[in-house]
């Protein structure tokens, strides 16, 4: 019997950024998961998942999309654009669709699982960090206004975790790593598991305190 | 001689938000204005305004889109992305404009009119909310990346100040309004003439030290 | 088997605040407690306690005293003082104190349990919430510094949760609090075991990602 | 005809911290100066001050102590109090002594000189930074207090700005201080004048709508 156990668990984009990590944390405290790797920057996806994914009791939002990684003059408008199609439009899209559901039965988690690279300025994320500002104060917006049907939404705002998509072996091999991870006190990478076990604790009765909230995942990067 | 002497100031969307105290105390300080109002979310228009402005040694990116005061549920797709396409997409255009010339002069300032709105979460604020928010973290990313050429971009984050789009004299005539005033420990708007002042500052010599920052202007509503 | 099972967890000022619950929570998932209830704003009082405790894994640094509920003017310096005396020169005694062990075994984690009206301004609040704010930054600097001795050191902003100190029936009866309350989106007090439950959670292996942070917990009241 | 003609200013501990640069700033708005360089740690030493400097429009409330640089386990009894003794204590009891008198007229400024080492967590700092973050809370809960009042009291929280105390052309010659620096996007010290020019702004009429706001002045290093 698991944390999760007689919970059906939503993960999307599985196959990118925390997919990996929040199945098997999951898997193992007993959710009944329903995990989707499709492409939710394309219009309709995220409704359709939704609507296909009968009763939905914790979403973890998890959107990912390559950091560009361009300076402000190289952001043309469509890499601007795409970071808000993959981060933002889709993340609207799934939480109009799970909250109905949700708000009936006065019950149901939503984790968005964002970044701490929204909390801080940093050179060459003009792009990137914009879309996950976006989704942060979206979090707080919606967190709030669901809370008296007690339905909470959260967000994890991480940075400095291994995963696939942002810390890959091969960035973790770079000289941009090596000076990057300096900013970080704790001196290394989360282990994919922990930022998972951080929403856990967000999916779980024990946190039904929390809502509309920002927690920093990163190491003393970030501390409030 | 005013402070502003000698500068050419860009002001946007003239006809909402803050623009007409914009203009008025730019103005009195000297500046030479260059006033726009036309509809920036219209695809290629922040770019065709940087191209027929010539030189432009303050940016006062004063965009505004009415608040759809809906909630999360009646916030279909486009109501969403109407708020980027209004607050967010013309701000990266504007700054993707007007940056190269202040960049090769070493010497510029971009101020943006955003909203504490960010900060905090509000019910009904989803979409609004959440474009303000993807204009902060764009500032604050921007300003680190460009504080080494000399140009300093900065946003004011403000609320509870007085301007035709959201705190209409119709408005302040509400209950609502009545109620969320309470929220503001200073208990009075602000008039737009001391956000233009805040703007002013950030506009001058002797705030080259702000770079990339977020500065609350909320009567006390949130004060860091 | 419970989470805590193994583990010495010393718990300060058992009959105020956070107390009860904590003895609760980390007894029920198995922790070998270590209760102390003495005076620690006594002189040396904080120091004798740690000297007396033996092995501690983990330091519940639960420390109160009696809001003042004061305006500025009608603060004199003893009261102001006292606050400093209860709440901030008594938890660097218990760091003090129980670092260099946690140090030697490269192991160990701190949880102060603080208050979200640091984070806020409130009005009578200015000799409580200053030193609140103390501890705060305190935690912040102590668990960056010893991030990499692997000791974790961490704080709870916690408001609109129920405990004897500040949040008595008494209180709860009041009209001030039926207006206060209002400022909870979510609308209720948090039970004392839900506060209880993230202390577990920052004690707890799982998070050893968190250094020097301070998790805010006030049913929406702050959110970031 | 300076922005301080007609003000009554008082400048404490003028031989460090930004006190020279206060006192040329303010100076040069033509404000009329009330001096000040007592040891303001001194018990009563605030309070008498206050008492006989007459008519003050704006404190400007600079208080330094040397940051003791010591590790947490360095940092005894005696060290730590010394912070609060030089940095918090006195700052109450000046504004506990200056505030009637603002009160009854209705109108008057204090502008802290704090420090933004209370925002982010740093190695040896403990002592320090947690008796800076006391200043920093406190000035939220008096500034929102004092409000209605017409009062405004607001803090700035600098960092990297040159001045004797803190940033000392011995400091700035250190290896430690050319890796420091590099956290600071803008890539230089502030000059001392440039903060000085944000206490003029936060102690002039134009920023009367900020109440116990802590504005960052850190050139990137914090950005909200």
């Amino acid at each position: 019997m698991g944390r999760m156990s007689g919970k059906r668990v939503l993960i999307t984009q599985t196959s990118a950024f925390m997919g990996a990590d929040l199945v098997e944390t999951f898997r193992a405290e007993g959710a009944e998961l329903i995990l989707d790797d499709r492409d939710l920057s394309v219009p309709g996806a995220a409704t359709a998942l939704i609507e296909g994914a009968g009763r939905v009791d914790v979403l973890l939002a998890n959107l990912a999309a390559e950091q560009p990684r361009t300076t402000v003059l190289e952001t043309d408008d469509d890499v601007f654009r795409s970071m808000f199609e993959a981060l933002v439009f889709p993340l609207h899209a799934l939480v109009l669709g799970v909250l109905p559901q949700m708000i009936e039965r006065r019950a149901g988690k939503i984790v968005v699982m964002g970044s701490a690279s929204a909390l801080k300025g940093m050179p060459k994320y003009s792009a990137y960090g914009s879309a996950r500002g976006a989704q942060l104060s979206y979090v707080q917006d919606v967190g709030v206004e669901v809370a008296p049907h007690n339905v909470q939404v959260n967000a994890i705002a991480q940075t400095f975790v291994e995963n696939p998509t942002y810390f890959p072996p091969s960035y973790q091999a770079t000289e941009e790593f090596a000076e990057r991870i300096k900013g970080a006190p704790i001196g290394r990478l989360a282990h994919g598991w922990e930022s998972a076990a951080l929403a856990l604790f967000l999916a779980g009765k024990e946190s039904d305190f929390f809502v509309g909230q920002v927690v920093p995942f990163a190491g003393g990067w970030v501390t409030r």
